[in-house]
């Protein structure tokens, strides 16, 4: 059991730190504003995430994802985000 | 946007993979029976989940997961274990 973590635990590390790099405001309740929200879309997803790297398709996204309607995005509504993602993933690589 | 993945997208992968590499069944239903759930938690979990190694244990975790009943994880229940993994990360690492 000892030793390096799977490729399965380093991802789940990749996407909770993925968040919390770019996310501000007080402990527990840190949030990504719309800036923050478009730099971890350019980073961090440039190529599964192609056709979000603009400004204004990142806005509207961050409108989707945005129930609460503060203009921010909470770790539950970015869990959203990477629910659909690895939903797209499973879909073209792993239907057939 | 070139070039490599980030951590993140990476990250997405590995938990896509991580479901496939274990499963079986038709294209597009394909399950974990319990065999192959209890090698990915010994595989891939052992340190994330060092209290579900024993088979007892994998069983007691397959049980709660398994919402239908047929004594096999789909995607679907797997995202579920992801999901509360990536809560517990986020408690013990992010919440100060």
């Amino acid at each position: 059991m000892a030793g390096v973590d799977s490729e399965l635990e380093k991802g789940l590390h990749a996407i909770v730190d993925s968040f919390y790099r770019y996310a501000k405001g007080p402990p527990g309740a840190k949030e990504l504003d719309q800036i923050a929200f478009q730099k971890l879309l350019n980073n961090e997803l440039s190529h599964q995430l192609t056709d979000v790297q603009s400004t204004e398709a990142g806005k509207n996204l961050l409108r989707k994802l945005d129930t609460d309607r503060n203009q921010h995005i909470s770790f539950d509504e970015y869990w959203e985000l990477i629910t659909c993602v690895c939903q797209a993933i499973r879909r073209y690589h792993y239907s057939h």
